[in-house]
């Protein structure tokens, strides 16, 4: 604490990444990124873009990954913001959206991110407990609000919730701004961005840190009618007019150009998914249905906590949160098959 | 106007960045860009960087470019923050000192970005007026105030103020932080930064965008007492975790590694700069003793905003302020020999 914070900076609490450590090797599957490199036609995109013109300013509206992506996902340019990775998207788009007074709605199992922006932003929430299942209950999210936001699939938990029951909550909320953060659903579930033309209260938000291997390059955007676009962009500069590198965006547009590179990882890592929590149930362990980059995993013998200790003996790296009704699971991010075999390997071990 | 804005959004009125035209081939004098390509050796670095690391998040503390600078600056490490340009750093710095019950000051004239933070974190401000020459009134800086912020040399004047007179300002102000913006400083000043380890109250904001030709990687800095850096670092960490992608993190150690071309590329700047204000006093140009790498001039005979667009046609872009008190003058950005022997020319052309 310092006499030179403001009110604000004395109040914050940050959030805490995942681990980076630096002690030895892990096998690293605490962040959820991707185990398989970038697209090589990103790499050669951004290796091409190093030249001169790094002297000069960034495009500060993305106009190019904003046609991009519009093409891609079949929307208008205007219909597109993009920023430095998915964390300043919500970051701005609490701030786009919410307004102290009225209390937003967020599951109180969750991206542990969102009471951090609310707290910096002073935004008033109301925790939604999820169900006993991790399920979301969708009911709940029906009384007046003065907004939602939740990740579908959710984190950490995995679960993810239908469009059906994502509509029933737009249509129930028509006055307010409905966030779906869709950091994972490349993994398996059906994007909300086909619902973006339908309900202009609708922000899809998405990233390239993991389905597309780019947690590096820091890329992030959101879907949604202009006029919320139009909100996050007069947030954006108000803050920082280039948010986008001159690299980030060629690699970027390239990202979403390779198609099939992208198709191949991302099933690829279905296919590790689905092996590996086949190979855990056989050892004991419970796992939701995932449809993302990673499982969250109890065992009834072994303690989540030791387990996690445990695999970090083994330079295996995962999530554990210390936080109540999840304290006994772990995160652990899909990694490539041989890093998955070795991390089913050690648990048999452990488990005896 | 969005019923889906917040109150917040609603109430900002964003910057808007130089323009950035497409329509023909400009000189480009008017963002303050560098003429001069990177470093060859951080486009080799940022070559080198494009791999398959990209997959992995950066460093969110980004260490290693830290202890670059502190070794450059001879501070440690824990006196430096890292920024996704100094536009963001000033603007978490905005959050992180500011209080919204106390106005700050900063000149009438001065980064037009300032009064867009002040309104988007709702921190009252006071202008100080200029004096009539552009200098600065330090004497109206000593009384009480929530904060104080001002560029130096300051922008688009590009009046330097001397260490003395900030020196100054920091005594009579030690309850609450001093921002200096030194954006500019390379180009002739001196910095304040050796002032960091006397005053825990200062703040010195630099970038790599103007004097280390990288304004396309987006990175900026600030210099200060560890209790201030901690502070920027708690915002930081409530906003994005990861705001420098890797690559962007590479190329700036490699730029601060890089000394003799900084030095080299600087000191042409200088020399060209200094040549040009002597080329239009002769045609009849105002222009003050600019220690930046652009100049602010005046003719007594053409009305800015008329040379502007005479400019404009013969395809050189300055920049013109439509605003009291600076509306008779152009920022002219510092561009290579070649480039600045043609603006001569033209406005030879022009004045007659």
């Amino acid at each position: 604490m310092s006499k030179y914070w403001s009110k604000l900076a004395a109040g914050v609490e940050p959030y805490v990444p995942g681990e980076q450590p630096k002690d030895k090797k892990y096998i690293k599957l605490n962040t959820n990124e991707n185990p398989y490199p970038p697209s090589a036609r990103v790499l050669e995109a951004i290796r091409a873009a190093a030249n001169e013109s790094l002297k000069l300013y960034p495009d500060p509206n993305g106009e190019e990954l904003k046609n991009t992506l519009a093409a891609y996902y079949g929307l208008k340019k205007e219909q597109i913001f993009v920023g430095n990775g998915s964390d300043e998207v919500l970051a701005f788009s609490f701030m786009a959206f919410f307004d102290p007074e009225q209390p937003i709605l967020f599951p109180d199992i969750t991206y542990s991110f969102y009471p951090v922006y609310a707290r910096l932003f002073q935004i008033g929430y109301e925790l939604i407990p999820l169900n006993e299942d991790f399920t979301l209950p969708v009911e709940r999210f029906l009384k007046p609000n003065g907004g939602i936001i939740f990740p579908n699939p959710n984190a950490p938990t995995g679960e993810y919730v239908s469009l059906e029951a994502i509509e029933n909550i737009l249509r129930h909320n028509q006055e307010k701004v409905v966030i779906i953060d869709e950091a994972y659903i490349d993994f398996g579930g059906e994007s909300a961005q086909r619902l973006v033309d339908k309900y202009p209260n609708l922000l899809v938000v998405q990233t390239f840190s993991k389905s597309r291997s780019l947690a590096g390059l820091r890329v992030g955007f959101a879907l949604g009618h202009c006029d919320l676009i139009q909100g996050l962009e007069r947030i954006k500069n108000s803050i920082n007019s280039y948010t986008l590198d001159r690299l980030a965006l060629a690699g970027a547009v390239e990202a979403v150009k390779d198609e099939a590179y992208f198709q191949t990882t991302r099933r690829r890592i279905i296919e590790t998914r689905d092996r590996v929590i086949a190979e855990l149930q056989k050892i004991g362990f419970k796992t939701g249905p995932s449809q993302t980059n990673f499982i969250f995993i109890t065992h009834p013998q072994i303690k989540a906590e030791e387990l996690f200790e445990k695999l970090k003996n083994e330079a295996i790296l995962v999530r554990y949160f210390k936080q109540p009704k999840i304290d006994n699971y772990l995160r652990v991010s899909i990694g490539s098959d041989p890093e998955m075999d070795r991390f089913l390997e050690v648990l048999r071990k452990i488990i005896g």
